[in-house]
Formats: structure tokens, sequence, C-alpha cells
């Protein structure tokens, strides 16, 4: 079997810049990032109307074994965020309102998990946001060793300890703690970009004109037609 | 390669019988249209309480690659909905907050897409509805050529440009463009038919009796027990 | 082909046995009767903040078919949930607005399918809550015999008539009606030992200690480091 | 948490009747039992050309886990079948080369499983004939308790202890035990009748005359026509 | 409920253009036929190497109902591809030896189903091929009306009765009837050029020469590097 | 976007070690090197009875474009194996006949991709070995740039240039470069002993026995009993 470790120290990134990522969102973090970094659409956000960013504290665990998680709440900090992992596909309810209970307590924003939650009513009623591969109750065992801390792979994405994660009603980004300042520029300079395309795309103006995609649809041969030709049909 | 095509010209549907179509709701459309039209449940309504009817302008799009979308924006008008298809399975987000903002511009009435959706947050707060496979912030590039209004398949339904699209909670149908007018016929009928229904049905009718089913079930050889045989057991 | 049944006569758990099940959540019943009878979780709830529970009255029905719901109406009394699959994997809305009224006249808490239900607006609504494997508009006929009130496997779990099943956000659990009330006296004592572990958890003891765990892991093997050594990267 | 058993003994159905079942295979088996005892398609047969019948064996085991397997080998007697599900959903290879060689050694005829199994290449080679939800080397841990010779619902299918299996190219099949003699008196006469059938259709007769389905389509209103009426194209 | 036909007279390409098209393979008749016309990666060939071409007759069926397959056997010719849609989805095994039996006693060639078919073993050992979303032995009933020679949607891909049907190892791809001459003629010289090509990189020729693709490179910005910058790890 | 790179130089493991790890196979690979590195079941072997190892050339592609297999061609080198994955899900036949031609040119040993293939009946007869999510015959565009030898994410695994890759009939597992020659020795240790084990089972020795689980059952209160209690049915 593979040694496990609970790594205790984390690098995080700036909490400014973290807590800056927040409301630029998923969708705009991922462009800025060079359309990097993205968990899988299965992983999906159980409330409405959410937008986080944190640090991300890794747990890898035994399918239908939550004992890493419990030991994962002893090395989060305030603005962290919680990537659960399973070392084989599982949609049990890993996590449900003790332990969200329990990660409130110490400052953690979220959780991210690539496997299943329970309790989802109580969760939303005590404000602690989870995105998740399933809802599910079926309960779990405290039996097999796993680890905290170390390079996970969730949803096809891979997550690094101190990893910036950002996650909203459209899912969830991964950026590279090194890369977050780079990404938070970038980012910044996008939205304020996008709030002239929107009034621009407001006011009537085509994408076409604006992105000047009228020579790349000439060039790839796509021809305007009045009607579609009869043998195309 | 198939030579790609941008047809200009669409005939669509008398507004009011589209308009008409809108409260009536996808189920009792369906039905009104001999149980034909329905797109796959995979496509989910990313918005609660929303019905909408409208025009279909249909796209077809290399996976991954939103150009075709922009071209297909110029060649809306009011009342129309936007339906995107790609040549192959993707997830990837290749609508936003910015296309749906130029495509209110131009009255279209909402989206309805075999690949993915973002801004999901965005899009239900300006009040653009989005029907989806999925919600990814996944980008796209603008590179390949596909068509605009030309008949496509989606979601394991046929869609023509011009034919009837109406989408509301329980999903999306199709009512082909010639057939608008006798389906809306068919469904006021049948909507005057289920309020009769509605009343009986709450005041205890039992759909054995409304339906004159009880024949049926005897020649179908089901047998009245008051507990089951032991050899069923 | 299989003798079909309609059993009449359902023996059902305590009523207030059943009711007092009801706010205690899925997730803590099915830990309360020994971590069984879960249903899976491709079975979702289709509306938020809704808790039941009932004695099932069970439906097996052929694929694209309802005539057996309109059977087992018949045979539900105040406080029943029915319960309806399918005799191979189907996604058809079997179950819409008309047949909820029918079974909201009898005093029928809700639904749980198999397959699909469709006027989930309307649904929502009237107030009749389901759970369910798809969303889907299309329409079934009446024309093949089926069962009511035999033992069903819905969704990977086992079902008998008369079994108490409690549904919530979270999901559905199906509770042997020999069982109920021993699930309950377990569930009650664990819903109240909850309440102080939340406390605890509140203000900060963690897991670890709580269900001391330090001790289990370091007998699997699992050791805290401050950072991970070289050859794991 | 639930108890859990290892219950030692198991009626089996006659061997003789048994051993007959195997050659009649699945479709003809399931059609005989009245429709019914079919295990999902996602159980799929690992080898080809092989068609086996022998008496269950249940397991329930945790996911990831298969102490219960080595559990059930003490219990397993010549002809007997190894089915084997998880008490959440799993694809870990539970069983592998090892596990094969020491059923063989008692005699059992094969493995049907809801999760997954490994070292395909040498099972195929050695002979085992097994039906799994997947392929994957994952390894299982030996810590968690579960059951032997319980009732187990795999992939949708109720299996009790001493049911039984039939297996082949086509999937899984469950008879009850005590209904093995009836369906084997209807099976054969199926198989004979069927025959006649084969040899009626390789001379040209047709499905419509031999099942007398001329009426029928008349009586549900499908209609003869040489080109398909305009309005529907 | 929707009219149904079952539309004697089909148009059907010239035999020698549909028989010219099987060995060339679907992969290449894809490609010529301008990167349209795949069905889904989901209807997966039953048999290795086997590739065939011909006609569509097309059946639409109620799901878990094969009435309308004996139907349709009436109006095979020879050369002839059946091509079997249900109306929503159905894993159900609508098709087996004995309807493979009458089929190939009409000179047809292969079944293309989105369903489920059984007696996989019998239909290959005697050589009628089929492509299926499932093997599954669950027998269906003859009860409900639906269309033979309709237009249908199978697995994503619109079939008109008549079209051609090729299918081999890789899956299945439709060629409008109309456009068969034209395919036939491009996946010819396709495969002429393909042999040009094989012996070329046999030969070592890299693809980024054949197809010029270094400036394509360049132009992207793609980078050629000796190894990984640091920041990008 | 991202900066894309193709990186020439790759370190590879000693050619010794990747050779003898071929032959012992996925399963025993896995657990030597602690359970760890299976790519998922999703990947199927499109072969039987072949196992290969090589050094891993990565390829991260745009969805529906194979310009990078191209550009990676060029950089790999006898006894590379080729993992391709893209930057989106898709099921794309991205490599054929053609590129395995090129490929065994240079004498790579295999393809691992979480996409598509085609022209499977023509691999499997010139003998190249392919693991992949689907057969699609779906062609791809060359449009949009990509990296080579960059670490990737492939079904769900981590795979960095260099690693080794193990395939066989069971799957895929990536071994990390600087672990291989301590997971060759623990494999071979493995293999030795699994040799004795076999015999053991083979003559009839029980796990229970072997791996000493009696009294672990006994720990974890799993109980023997000649039948279930009745409580429990």
């Amino acid at each position: 079997m593979a040694q496990n470790y609970i790594v205790r120290n984390l690098v995080r990134a700036d909490a400014a810049v973290v807590d800056a990522l927040a409301p630029l969102g998923v969708a705009t973090v991922h462009e800025s990032a060079g359309r990097t970094g993205l968990v899988s659409p299965a992983i999906v956000a159980r409330q409405d109307n959410v937008a986080i960013a944190g640090s991300a504290v890794t747990v890898s665990s035994h399918p239908g074994d939550n004992l890493m998680i419990h030991a994962a709440v002893e090395v989060c900090q305030p603005g962290d965020i919680l990537v659960v992992t399973t070392t084989s596909p599982s949609t049990d309810g890993m996590f449900g309102e003790l332990l969200a209970t329990s990660l409130m307590a110490r400052g953690v924003r979220g959780l991210v998990t690539d496997a299943g939650v329970r309790d989802i009513a109580a969760l939303r009623r005590i404000g602690f946001p989870v995105w998740s591969r399933a809802v599910h109750a079926q309960g779990t065992v405290k039996a097999t060793g796993g680890s905290v801390n170390v390079p996970v792979v969730c949803a096809g994405q891979l997550v690094n300890p101190g990893d910036v994660i950002v996650a909203d009603d459209d899912g969830v980004v991964r950026v590279p703690r090194a890369a977050a300042d780079r990404v938070l520029t970038a980012a910044n300079a996008r939205t304020a970009n996008e709030e002239n395309k929107r009034a621009d795309f407001a006011s009537g103006t085509l994408g076409l004109d604006m992105y000047n995609l009228r020579s790349l649809l000439e060039r790839l041969g796509v021809t305007y037609v009045d009607t579609l030709p009869d043998e195309e049909r």
C-alpha cells in the first residue's frame, strides 16, 4: 500500500488576491488563466447565487470512508476550501451538516468533492456552500487510511494543496498558487473589457463585427445564401 | 469537408400562433402534436417557472467552437429561439452573458443547446432563459466553420429552421412549422378538456372510471386479490 | 408472461411512527436503520425543502405505459406514498398534474419513481412532491398490464408494499414496515445525540477527538509531516 | 450499523434442474419466467460463448472492500455461482485470478458482480467466467464487515441466496428457487416451439402472419400507404 | 396520438453504388460525405470484422414493443438494412434470433438499433450482424402502434427511408440516398489517396510535413522548447 | 489563451525496467505502486490479450482537433506510448490507421486516449494496440493549438511526460518515472508471492486462513449463523 501522509503546512496565496478572485467568477478566472484549470461539469453547485474563493486543503480518501476528512479539519485555516477526492469513483455522502459545522468553526469557506454530500437542506440553511458529484445520504465508515494535502485529481483536474479554488454557480476552477497574482490581473482587465463589450452588445453591435469574424467566415468557405440549396436538404 | 452555409431567410410560423403556444406548455403541446417532437430529458431548463415559444434559428457548430453562434445572431429576429448543436458531443460553455445580451438586443427569447452554457447566475439575473445539456465554464475558440439555419438534430430531435420551439420547466418540444396551427387548435382543446378532468380528479373520480380502464385490466388478465399469493412472493 | 396482480390490502406501519420519521430526515433514518434502505442518488428530489414519510403503495409498470398508476390510485389511502417502477429502464413522463390531483384527493403524500415525471412546475405549484429519475414530458400509453402492491426494486432498493418511505432533499430511504418502530427509536436517539455533537463542533471540537480517531490514524500508518517528502511529489 | 451475518446453510434447487437451465439461455429462461428476473444490461459478460447456471451464493460488501468475498468462498459448494454486490456504487476490481482459482477449487461455476473485476485476460485463460459492471484493476482493502447469503439487489434485480442464476452472452437472469422446476418446463416447451418457428421464419413466413398481427395493426389504426403523405414529412 | 403509417414503397440507391460503399468503411465514407452522417458511438458493433452497406428500412416503435419490426419485415428487400428506433429511450431486447432468421430469409443484411438486442451468441453464429445500444434479454410486447419507413432519428442521426447505411467495426454512418453516388466517387478517391499516404507514413514521413502543418503551429503560437519552462509546471 | 509548448526532450525511465514491467500486468503494477496510478475504467482496451509498457509522450489537444498528435509524432522514440487528452470531454475519432502507421514507423508501442479512435479493425489487423474512451469515426480538424509533453490528466489520472505507462486487457496504469525501479522490484516480489498463493488456492486453502481474516470478521462483529434470523428477512 502507498504511504499516507497528513501534511500540516500549506503555502497559501496572498489572502487579498484570493479574496479578489471570488467576485470575478469561474468563467472569467478560467479564461484569464489561459482556459485552464476547470473541474468537470459533473461537479455541480448545490446552491444558487454563491461565489467563493479560497486556498485548497486537499483530501484523498478511500471510497466509502470519511476518516481523512476529519483529519483534514485540523489543518484548515480561515479562508480555506476543502477539496475531497476518493481513490476510486464513489457517490457516497461523505460530508454533511456536522462536518460543515466543524469547518465553519475554523473559517473554512466551502467544500468541493468528487463524491457525494448529504444533509443538503441543512447545508443551505446554515450557509455552507458545497460542490459535489452527487447528493446521497449513504453513510461512510472510518476504517482506511488516506492523505491530506497531497496533490489530487478532482473530477479531471489536478489540484495541489495551496492552489486557489474559485467556485460559483458555473462550477469550480483551480488556479495554481504561483499564478494567482497574474490571473487576478488578467481577470480584472478582462472584466473591465467585458463591461464595454456588454454595453456594445446591448446596443446592438454584432460579435461578427466586434471580433472581426466576417473575413474568417469567408476564409473558412462559409457561404451566405438566402435559402438552402436543394441538394443540401 | 461539408459545404457550410449561413441561410439568411427563414419562413416562420404565424406570430400569434407561436405566442399562443407558450402558456400551454411542453407536455400539452407534445401530446397535441401526436406525442412527437420532444427533445431528450438530458436537455435541462436552467431556471424555474419560465415558459416560452419562438421560431427556431438553428446552428451547427464544431465542438469547442462558438464562431457560428456569432454568425447566427445577425439572422435572428424578435420572437426567435436559438437552437445550437455541435457536430459531435460536447459540454463546453459555448454561450454566456455577452451572447445573451446580444440576443436580447435582437429580441430573441431564449437558447436551447445540446452543449453547455456558462455565466448561469448572470443569465438568470438578466432574464435570458436557457435549456442545455451542461453548465460548464469551459471556453471555446472561433476557428472552424459550421452552418446557420440548416436542419439539425438537437438531443435526439430533428429541428428545421423556422420550426416552433416550446420550452418550459419540463424541457423542450419542437412543432413543425406547418403543423403549428393544427397543434395549437388541438392543444387549446386539450387544455379545456383537462380543466374538466382536473376538477373531476380533485373531487375523487378515478382514472380507472374516467378512462374506462377496468375492462382493459380484465382483458389483460390483471387480477384483483386481497393479498399476494404465496408463490409470487 | 407473468401473472399480474392488484393487491387491495396493505398492512401499514403505525401512523404515528410514520409521521414521526418525516422530520428526522433521510440521512438520519438511513443511519438509524443500520445504513440500509437507500434508493440510488439517480432519484432526485424535484422540489426544495420538503420532507415526507408515508406507507409505500408499489406499482410495477411496463415502460412507456401508466395504466397501472391509475389502477394503484384506488388502493391508496391517506398517508401513503406511491412508488412506481418500470420493468425495464425508462425516463418517460408517466406522471403529471392530473394524476397528482387524483392522488391528493385521496390524501397521498408524494411520488417516488424510477422513471420520469412531467408538469413539474404545476406539481410544485400545487404542492405535490415528487422524486424521480428524470423530468420528461414524454407521453405514455395505457396498453399493457402490470402489478400493484407487489415487491419492487426501485433504483436499486427493494421496496415491499407497506414499507415506510422517507423522502427529503437528500433523496429517498425505505424502512421495512416491521422495523419502523425500532428505527424511530434509534433515529430519535441519534438526533438528540447529534444536537450535542453539533454544539461541540460549533465550539471547535475536532472529529479526531470526538470520535477518538488519532490512534486509528496511527494504527493505519498515516504519518504527520510538515511538508510532503520529495519522492512523493 | 446493521448487524452482519454469514449464513452457512443454503437451500438449493435440484441440481438436475439447474443444469438443464444452462443451455436454454438467458432470453428463453427470462421469457419462461414470465419476463421477470433480468439483471440490468450494465452487467456485461466478459467472455464470449459461455452459458452457465448455478445456485446463488450472495455477498453484500462495503465498496472498495473484498473481505466478504473471502468469507463467502467457504460456504460455496460445487455448482454455485457467486453474486457480489456493494452497499453503494463501485467499479473497483474486487475480484481477480486468485479468488477465481480459490472458487474453481470448490467447484464454483462463475461470478456475477455489480462492481468490477481484474486479471480479465487470466480469467479467460483459466476458464472462469465473469459478468461485471466494469473491468478495473483498482485494488480493494479488507477492513469493513458485510454479509454472505442474505437477500441482495444486484444491478436492479433482487437475488435471494439459493436462487438459480443463468448467465450467458446476453447477460444474467435470476429464477426464484421455488420456481426453477416450473420455469424449466416452460423453457423446454418454448425452446421446442422456437425450433418450429425458426424453420417457419427461415422458409419465409412472416411474423405478421405467424402471430396474427395484421388485425392488431388495423385495430391500432396503423395505416398502409405507398408513400408518406406530404404533411407527415 | 400521431397517425402511424407503414410505407410500402421505398426509393433505394443504385445497388452497385451501395455495394461499392461497404468495403470502403465507415470512417472513409463519413469523411467523403463531408464529415456528416455519423451515428453516436453509443451504438456499438456486436461482432468483429464485419462491414456492410444497404438501404435503410426505418422503424419507429413504442419502447418495450417490437410489433412494428414484424410489420417492417414484409417491406424489406434483399440488400436492405433495418434501422430501428424507439419513441423514447429504451434498452429492451427488441430483436433476436427469430427476427434475424426472418430478415435473412428476405435478404436483409443487418440491423442498426437505438435500443437492445438479444440472442447475441446465436446472431454471431448465424452471421446476422447487429449494431445496438445494448445487449439485453428483456422481452417486449406487441401492443402499441408505430411506423415503418418514416424519417427517424437514430442515436443522434436523421435517417430517411432509402438512405444508404454503412456499418462496420467503427460504427454506423448514413449517406443521403441522393448523395450516394457522389460520396462513392469521393470515397474511392480518398481511399486511393490514403494508399499513398500510408506508404509515406510507413516510410517515416511525418504528418507535420505531409499536411504542411509547421507553419500553422507557428501561426497559432505553439512554441518548441527543449524543456518545459518552470512557471508552466 | 494559455501558452502552448511542444517539449522536445523527454527524460525516460531505464528501458530494461520499462520492458520488464509489461508482462507483470496492470493489476500487479498498480498494487506494487501502492495502489496508485490507475486510469479510469472508462478507458477500454480495444483488443484482447495485449500487454505493453512504454514511456509516456503526452498530448493536450483542443476537442475535435488532432493537430497536436501530428506534432507529437516527431518527438516520439522507440519504446514510447502516446497519451492523448483533450481540454474538454470528447469522443471524436482523433486517431486512426494512418497515424498508427506513422507511430509504428517510429517504434511507438501503443496509444492511450481519453477521446475516441477509428479504423479499429485496421488497428487490430496491423497490430497497433489502443486504449480509448470510445470508438467513433468522427473526423477532426487541424485548427487549434495545444501542447506536447506537458503534464496532463488522462481519465482521472495525472500523467507526466516520461512516466511509465503499463497497459493490458485490464486497462492502463501510470508509474512515475522516478518510481519505476522501485515498483518493478516490488512487482517482481509480488508476482513470485502470487505463484505460491495461486498454488495454495488451487489446492483448496481459503483466503480466510491465508490472510488470517477470521479474527477480523469476529472483531467487526460479523456473525456466523446457520439460517438468517427472521427479523432480517
